[in-house]
Parts: C-alpha cells; sequence; structure tokens
C-alpha cells in the first residue's frame, strides 16, 4: 500500500477501504506521509468526496490515533452537547445543568474561543477560582459529586484531527461535510459519552452558511454516533443574529444565570429546550418533544437546574456567590452605547461582525494563547424586527481599553442594519436529525 | 495576493489571473510557497481545470522561470520537434538531417532516457567521439556550419517546470492535459526556434492512452505555441506497438541510418515524413504536404540527407565512418531469439511492456545517473499483423549480461501476443492539428 496510489483512487472517485483510510491516518500522524501528499488527498476529497462508509472509517481512525476517556465506570447515562458554534451561544452553561438536575451525567470536555466566536471555557473562568484543568481523578470525582463538569481537553485527543486539520486549515479544504463531520465526531466520540446532541448552527456567523449544509452535516454526524452505538439527535439552529442578548464571557455566563433563574430570552431558552428534548427523548427519559421540555422548564422553576450549577462551579474551586449574586459577574469599566442614526426596525445583526466587534473589545482573542478580557464585550437591547427610533440605544460595548472600545464599535455598527420596515425575527429552530 | 485565496479560487472553478499564476508559480519556485499548498493546487486544477487563457499564462510563468536560447543571430527558419515520447521513436535522427539538408536549422535539445522510453542523447551517444554537451559558442558554430545540432540540455531551463514537475509526479497530478501541455511547452518554447512540429503518441506505450486525450494535448499545444508567434503543428501517431523494428540505443541508430540510406520501415518513415510536411508547409517551403513528402524522399534519395546527418555528426566529434558503415554500431554480445509457441499471427506488440523488457536488457535506466549498455536493445523480426510458424523467431534481444538477457526475454514474452486470425496492422497517423 501506498499512499500515491490512495490519492490516484480517490482522484477517480473510488471508494477507499478501511486499510487505506487507516494507512493514510495514521502514516500522516506519525509523519511519515508528507504534507504535500496529504494535501493532494485531502484537495482529492473535497472535490471527489467521502461517502457514508468512508467517512466513518476516516472518523474511527482519527478517533483510534489517540486516547479516549472511558466514562463506564460513572454510573447512569452519560450526556454530551457539542455546537458547530456561533456568537453568544451559552446554551452548554443552562444546559446542562438542567440535564444534570434530571439526572443524566455529563462530563463535558470544552474549548477556548478563537476568531470570531467565543469558548466556554473562557466564559466560565470568569467566575472567579473557578479550575477547568483537572487531574484524571479529580475529574472523575466531581462528575460522580454533582453529575457534571466541564473541564478543558486534557487527554491526548484526536491526534490525526489536529494534524490533518491544520493542514486543511492552510490549504482551503476547510469546507467539505465530510472532512468536517470526521474532525468533530473524532473529537466528540472520544469524550465518551453514551448519548449525543448537536446543535448545527446555520448562517452568516456560523461554519456552515446555508441550511442545506447544515442538515447535511448535521445527517453526516448523527449517522457516524449511531454507527458507534450511540444515540444521538441533532438540530440546526440559526445564526442569523446572536443567540440572546449578551456576548463575552463574564456577559454570558450573566445571561446564563439570568436564564437558569427563569429569566431567560426567548430565542435562547428555545434552543436550550431543544437541545434538552433531544437528549431527554433520546435516552427514553421522556416519551415526546413536549413532555421533556415540560421537564427543563420544571427543572429551571424549581430552582434545580440553578442548584446543579452551582453546584458544579463549587466543585470546580468556583466561588458559588457569584451565581447567587450575578451582578458580581461585573462588565469592564468602560463603556459605549450604540445608538440608531434612524428610525425604523432592526433588520439584520450580522454574527461574524458581531462576533469580530466582540474580539475587538477583548472578549475574544486573534490567536491562541492570548489573554482575554473576561468583563468585554456588547450587551444588545434590541434584535432582528425590533423597532428603533433615533437615538435609541441597540448595544453597549464594554471594555478595558479606549482604544479597543472604538474599535469594537466601528466593527459593531456595521454589524447592524436599520430598515424602514418590520422585518420577522429569522425562524430559530430550522430543522432536525434523529 | 496570498496562495490561500488562489487555492479557494481554484477550488470554486474560477478563473486565475496573469497575476495569480506568476504569484504561484514564482512564490513555489522560490521557495515562498510550500509544497503542500502548491500540491492542493495542483490538484484543485486536475479537478477544475485551467482555461487556454490560464494555460497560456501557466506556460509563460514557467518559461520565463529561466533562461530561453536566443537564436536570432542564427540567420535562416530555425526548426524544432518534440515527441511525447515512444518506444523505439528515433524519428529525431532522420528528420533533423532531413530538414537541415532542404536549409531550415536545427538547433536542437534532447533528454535522455528514464523508464520504458528512450532518450535521443543516449542514443547519438552510441556513436564514438559523439559529444552532446557544449559551451554555448561551440553549440552556436555547430549550427551555423552544418544547419543541424542535436544536443543536451545545458541552459537553466524553465526550473520552476522542474520544480513543479517532481510534485506532480508523487502527489497524482501529472495525467491534466492543460499541466501537460505547459511544462512541455515550458521547455521547448524556451529552446527559441521559429517553427514546431509536436509529436503526440497515443497508445499502449505513451502518455496519453486514449485517442481524445491526445488529440487535447495536441491542440492545447499548437495553441500555446502560436500565441508565442510561432509556427506549430502537431501529429498524433499511434504507439500501440514499437515504431520500426529496432529498440535500443546502437541499434536505433543502425535503423535510422538504414533509414537515411533509403531502406527505412514504412512506419517509421511514414512519421519522419507526416513531421517534415508539418515542418515544411508550416514555414512555407512547401504548399502542400504531397510536395513536402516529395522533397523529403528526395532528400533521402539523392544522400543529402544523410550527408547532413555525417557533417553533423563530426561537428560534435563523433566518428562518421559508422555513418558509413553502420555496422560497425555494434549489438552487445550476447543474443536471444524469441520464438513463437504457436502458428498465427501477431496480434499485439505492448510498448510499455516491450520498453521494459529494452531497460531490463540494460537499453535503459531506472533512475537518473545510471549508465546504459549502448549496444543492448531488441530487434523485432515482425510486426502486428505478421504472421507467424511454431518456432519463428519474433524477436531478438541483445544484451552484455546473461542475467538481463533473460530478464528482458521473460517480459517481452508478456508484451507480444499471437492470435489465430489476421490482425490489422494499426492505422498510424490518427490525427493532425494546425
Amino acid at each position: 500500500m501506498n499512499i500515491y496510489d490512495i490519492i490516484e483512487k480517490k482522484k477517480h472517485s473510488q471508494p477507499l477501504s478501511e486499510e487505506e483510510i487507516s494507512y493514510f491516518v495514521e502514516g500522516y500522524t506519525n509523519g511519515d506521509i508528507p504534507d504535500y501528499q496529504a494535501s493532494a488527498l485531502l484537495m482529492a476529497i473535497y472535490f471527489a468526496g467521502l461517502d457514508k462508509e468512508e467517512t466513518f472509517l476516516l472518523t474511527k481512525a482519527m478517533l483510534e490515533s489517540g486516547e479516549s476517556v472511558d466514562l463506564s465506570k460513572i454510573p447512569g447515562i452519560k450526556a454530551d452537547k457539542h455546537s458547530t458554534g456561533g456568537v453568544g451561544d451559552k446554551t452548554s452553561l443552562i444546559l446542562i445543568p438542567i440535564i444534570a438536575s434530571l439526572g443524566l451525567k455529563s462530563a463535558k470536555m470544552s474549548g477556548r474561543g478563537l476568531g470570531h466566536t467565543g469558548g466556554t471555557i473562557d466564559k466560565l473562568e470568569s467566575i472567579p477560582g473557578l479550575k477547568t484543568s483537572f487531574e484524571r481523578d479529580s475529574f472523575f470525582a466531581i462528575v460522580e459529586k454533582c453529575g457534571a463538569i466541564i473541564a478543558s481537553q486534557t487527554a491526548n485527543i484526536a491526534p490525526a484531527d489536529k494534524k490533518i486539520y491544520a493542514l486543511r486549515d492552510v490549504t482551503a479544504t476547510v469546507d467539505n461535510v465530510s472532512l468536517i463531520a470526521s474532525s468533530i465526531m473524532s473529537k466528540k466520540l472520544a469524550c465518551g459519552a453514551d448519548a449525543l446532541v448537536l446543535d448545527v448552527k446555520c448562517g452568516s456567523g456560523a461554519f456552515m452558511k446555508t441550511e442545506q449544509g447544515a442538515q447535511e452535516l448535521a445527517s453526516e454526524m448523527v449517522g457516524i454516533a449511531k454507527r458507534m452505538g450511540k444515540s444521538a439527535k441533532a438540530i440546526i439552529t440559526d445564526m442569523s443574529q446572536p443567540l440572546g442578548y449578551y456576548i463575552g464571557n463574564a456577559l454570558e455566563v450573566k445571561e446564563s444565570i439570568y436564564a437558569l433563574k427563569g429569566n431567560g430570552p426567548s430565542d435562547l431558552m428555545e434552543v436550550v429546550y431543544a437541545l434538552a428534548s433531544c437528549l431527554l427523548t433520546s435516552v427514553g427519559m421522556a416519551e415526546t418533544d413536549e413532555a421533556a421540555e415540560e421537564m427543563s422548564r420544571e427543572a429551571i422553576a424549581s430552582g434545580k437546574a440553578l442548584d446543579s450549577f452551582k453546584h458544579m462551579v463549587e466543585a470546580q474551586g468556583g466561588d458559588a456567590s457569584y451565581i447567587q449574586d450575578e451582578s458580581k459577574l461585573a462588565a469592564s469599566r468602560l463603556s459605549l452605547p450604540l445608538k440608531s442614526s434612524k428610525a425604523g426596525y432592526i433588520e439584520a445583526i450580522n454574527c461574524e461582525e458581531t462576533g469580530l466587534a466582540s474580539l475587538a473589545s477583548g472578549a475574544g482573542r486573534q490567536v491562541i494563547g492570548e489573554s482575554i478580557d473576561p468583563g468585554a464585550g456588547i450587551v444588545f437591547s434590541k434584535k432582528i424586527g425590533d423597532p428603533v427610533g433615533i437615538g435609541d440605544e441597540i448595544a453597549t460595548i464594554y471594555s478595558s481599553s479606549e482604544e479597543k472600545l472604538m474599535a469594537a464599535a466601528e466593527k459593531l455598527a456595521l454589524a447592524i442594519s436599520v430598515g424602514e420596515n418590520k422585518a420577522d425575527p429569522p425562524k430559530l429552530i430550522l430543522g432536525k436529525v434523529e
């Protein structure tokens, strides 16, 4: 077997065998196959495609290139969630406490923000004292004790994916559904959960720009998870405006606490409940989506979800008084309101531009390793469809630096458009795959 | 401008601009663009294609990456020929003397053999004393004195093509008509001739396996040459059996001398005359192909073409007594006849297998730099369509080594098939592009 023949085969649109896919993944990961042959194969895959079998085999080979977390010693059903990444998306911070309070275990590993999207780990770390990095034993102990943890990736998960993704990133071979699905799933499956829910974002601020693309990606991922013996469902959600009103780190935790206290904005809660329903029905804890949503609403109304969040934050070393009194989660000291220069209706809030504005304010990072300003970000007062008068505030930007504040304001102004006619708020849940 | 955007553009089948193509060619040649991005672009080109304009621009950029030979100081019309490479193809050794005797100048640069195809330089060097490497001044002096030279490439010709070809060779991106055409033409145009004839081989022993592919390649190359202000024509010739009866180095020179003495085999002469006609008509020295062929036949009948060859060989330091008495061009000392095990008709002589048998006999080289056995090779006594009886000799193999002789015989036996029904000899000239 040699890589030249594998490239040649894919070039002629022939399906690759399990041995050929493993040969590529192992050979590239250990350095036997050079970058230039790997990138030629990836471009051939971009054009000729991978069928479902090949995509599954690629996922499996990348998964097996590293460690997997074995959660089998933790009693009960372990659930996990993945989002393809959006702006203002703090659903994990609300969903995990809800399902934990209902008895599902969650050993969630999350990432940090990069570019225009934030990361759950960065957000959580705005709670003073909270740690996200744990030794194996403490990690398991926290899940056993309070049913949930949200930690940063520590295990050597899917190193093949890491290396292949880095190459795709510089060779314009990222945007292929099979490659995206296998990349996400190789990492997600390594985290060891029994039940998975996937939130595939669609729109200006998302990886997938079209509904069709998002639907395909969702189907691919659910298919892979099921072949691996997992329960899995996916929803496709709109990302043509930010989710909720708060964007940033401390700011998003604050909105999550509002939500856990029963005061979440309707769009955010709609997505949270849809995700929870997917998990609760797929593991048989609820018969219907309606019954599942009722359970989730009750978890919030009873205060049990908030308690679960508090316990998890405490177990992770965080100061739970910040959960009790979320006003302690301070925004950065400088602020600037963005006001409408004309009367009309909010027509569009471009997500990517908004994410870049948040990044500019100090809430995100341009390159891996940069420090962030936990209190920086944006709080919207309007969303698409809302009426505005001249001089009305649309959003407020927070930052610790005058310069960053101005840069963010400049970008945010470009993200928002006000029109004369009332626009309907975009439909939020665009589809479901089960 | 950056290479990522150029890959992305080609991925979406958009035409690249002159600046983008130059940026890639220059950047890759000087090492600014890494192999893995270049191979991703080449694979995208394989799938998305290059249009005629892009192919021309790529050729031009590769041509301009190195030196060009300036033949303008040599008076008269300078002609050149290129073949995509076949087995037993010694047409240059006959064509160049013919056209030189008719007054066309030829400063031909040729290559050495590699793999299953031979090289004109190796063949010529079987004439004792003959040199193929010259300083610039002597090179020009020989062309001026005897109207022709056949030398090895000395100038730094199209280094971009050299580097890009090496990458294509290991990334399965060789077989694209635009890339093949630009690679060949960037080198050929650097040799400075005014008129070009191209022989695009088609069949089992050739680069292009189908007539359609050969036709496309021929059209691309003629188009590029014309846009560069050259006279150019191409013929598409069959390579489903070796050309002529002799394969090897000294052996092919011997058959060429037979041809220049008026005793060439009909298939070989048909191609030689077709090539000569292309050149003579395209520069206006003949009105019709028929008139041109008549001039070529006369050049041979009168002995003038043979004289031209002798002068060129002498000018290049070769011993012209070997031209006078071609029996001095000795075959290797060991020989083995290949005999038919059944009666019938020669049905097929696979060119690639025959080339590999010749290589095994010692007449070729597997890797660059290997030395060759000038007297090794194969002399056929039959061609497709000829009748054979049991025990009749089909070919004789020559080698200096017993072991190589046996290896060659084993391979050659696989190349030849004898059937019960009379097969028609394949049509030789399959098409013409002008």
